[in-house]
């Protein structure tokens, strides 16, 4: 039997609520034991679900001890009556816990513009809070999936000052996952022992450098949400940069495995590719053309079929807005020269190339030859799948 | 028997030079019996095809006499060499036709990156030139066919102070179809009179109203060409205001036709809609909003599902980066309000809306209610087909 992950001090539960058509699990609880500090990092879509209005404001406080968040539904576009609905969520859980609203946050996910079936949420809730236990995380994992097809969970160690200390992290993906922010939902737990402006320093960074780099579909979502909670019970104190340091690589760890998960598992995806961009004058310029190779339904329809197509990497690269100087361009499909000086190396170089193609992870490399600045992000392929999950999704 | 479509003064020809896998018909020529004044509009991709360059160099004279196209082959990321081929290409022309190699224009669509088959069409000139017609457009229209299911031709007559002019114009798409510019190749000819800076103003500000509020895919062509030639046979002088907007209205109308149909077209589509934006601060602002949704994956995938998801509509808007108020907006499939004030209206409207999404065309339109400036592009659905297609396209 393998162990359950836990994080020490938080628990965790998933129950069906009824949201779900399937009657999956479809509403899901973190409680922390002790009052956590906590940050969080919200979509920068304009239209914003009522959950993320309302943690937007509720975060300020920095602390809280519950987060709620229900798949099914995305309690977005659903106008009064939608902040109504998710202040009820926190209120249900609150009452039961015996504490303060405040300090209960919420999230959901799911279609947008259809009324939150809040009763269904209601009569769920006691059952929400009877199933908490330290062992639940798969069970919540599994209530906060939609088109998602693995629950995704990520757990590592570190230590600071000689004291261990956790980070697990839960995440779902699957579509709309363009940045800012890749992910739709994303949670982390730890027992280390930080302020909450520390933790938004270290939540920041490691969002740059995972969520912030990965696309599916160049979409971004209304109800983008990732939260860090922080309950200290390890007694491993996070205050000199020493200490700032051990704790981000650990929780970057996380971060970026929870991302790659979320790509690799994105709407009818097969393949996982970084797309690497190399020798640009500034590392804003890299990460646009990066981003534009990997939002290309081109780019993205020839690597589901499994094609070398350089030109189109090239093309997208063009389009990108950026001043590039296609003759001084080298292109490589893992560590295999296909393109140098923006011309073919031909046949052999082709088929190299086309075997990579069948890998189901590997790494186109853009060098520019203009600067020294570069950037990366992670895509993946677009599917006939991708296109059959989004044209039934409603139905 | 339908009358066959001319542009007095025009001759065109389409022959096989063997460049297609599929053995069609892949190299065309129109050819001005008397020298044309000409202007052009180009990609703004950053790589650009060898013919591109080429024609960006020659068009500064104002006048031609032919123009090259071959299918098949981009000769786009070809090195120095593609240069020598794309003017290789207009020296077999002008040899063959007597007149001087810069009155000949060239373009080219296809594969990117591999060499052009210089030599077969080099073999296929003579028949090209032999084919000459004033009927031959259609086998003209054929030659440029990439991923296109139908030749795309449209004519048009005016009148400027009594006399009688014509606009013929024939294009090809398919994929990669985003504004600017949003057709790979577009060639219009007239007989009407005009200097070369009256045909460029003139054809930027049809593309304006056409091609550029067109988009399939969102990727950017690095071989788009609109050539607009002018032979002046017909007498009608275009001059003053009044003759300007005449021939403006004729020119418009085969440019938006054209458009439409490129976008009908489009690799997969099945259905053509029109994406309208109204009450934005600014026409800027309208335009980034109707790009954004027009470009959507999510959306896209929805229409071909013909499912009224219209929180995917207003998700799209909000990602834009154009600030919005959701709260203000209405949104209506035809003319079925949806959603007022960013709320459903309820089970009745879906239902009518669910109706709409099955047609062939239909308009979604979004009024912000923060301002009076609008924009509309047209756009297509996303469907399986697409996405086979372009997984496949140089296999």
């Amino acid at each position: 039997m393998t162990q359950k992950i836990i994080c020490p001090g938080f628990e965790f539960s998933g129950v069906a609520a009824g949201l779900k058509k399937n009657g999956g699990k479809d509403l899901g609880l973190i409680y922390s034991e002790v009052v956590s500090r906590v940050a969080g990092i919200f979509t920068t879509n304009h239209v914003k679900a009522a959950p993320v209005l309302l943690d937007m404001e509720r975060i300020n406080a920095g602390i809280c001890k519950a987060v709620i968040v229900n798949s099914g539904n995305a309690n977005c576009c659903t106008g009064e009556q939608g902040m109504t609905h998710a202040l009820a969520m926190t209120r249900y859980v609150a009452d039961k816990l015996n504490i303060v609203e405040a300090m209960v946050l919420a999230a959901s996910t799911g279609v947008i513009g259809v009324p939150m079936p809040i009763e269904k949420i209601e009569a769920a809730s006691t059952d929400l809070i009877n199933n908490l236990m330290h062992e639940g995380i798969e069970d919540f994992a599994g209530a906060i999936m939609t088109t998602d097809t693995i629950p995704k969970i990520v757990s590592r160690q570190g230590t600071i000052n000689d004291k261990p200390f956790t980070v697990t992290g839960v995440a779902k993906g699957a579509g709309m996952i363009c940045p800012n922010m890749a992910t739709m939902l994303c949670f982390i737990c730890t027992d280390a022992d930080a302020e909450a402006p520390v933790l938004k320093e270290s939540l920041m960074a490691g969002v740059d450098k995972s969520f912030n780099r990965i696309t599916i579909d160049g979409d971004t979502s209304t109800n983008d949400t990732v939260l860090l909670m922080a309950n200290g019970v390890s007694g491993a104190k996070i205050v000199g940069a020493a200490e700032k340091e051990a704790f981000q690589a650990v929780l970057d760890e996380v971060m970026l495995s929870l991302a790659k998960m979320v790509v690799k598992d994105g709407e009818g995806a097969t393949k996982l590719v970084e797309i690497i961009v190399k020798g640009a004058v500034s590392d804003k310029d890299a990460r646009t053309i990066a981003r534009t190779i990997a939002n290309s339904s081109l780019v993205k329809t020839a690597l589901f079929g499994q094609d070398a197509n350089w030109g189109r990497v090239l093309a997208a690269a063009g389009r990108s807005g950026v001043p590039i100087e296609p003759n001084r361009i080298d292109l490589y499909f893992n560590d295999v020269l296909m393109v140098k000086k923006g011309t073919t190396c031909g046949q052999a170089a082709e088929a190299e190339a086309t075997k990579i193609l069948k890998m189901p992870e590997f790494s186109i490399t853009i060098d520019l030859h203009i600067g020294k600045a570069g950037f990366s992000v992670f895509t993946c392929d677009f599917s006939i799948d991708y296109v059959k999950i989004n044209a039934d999704y409603r139905s």
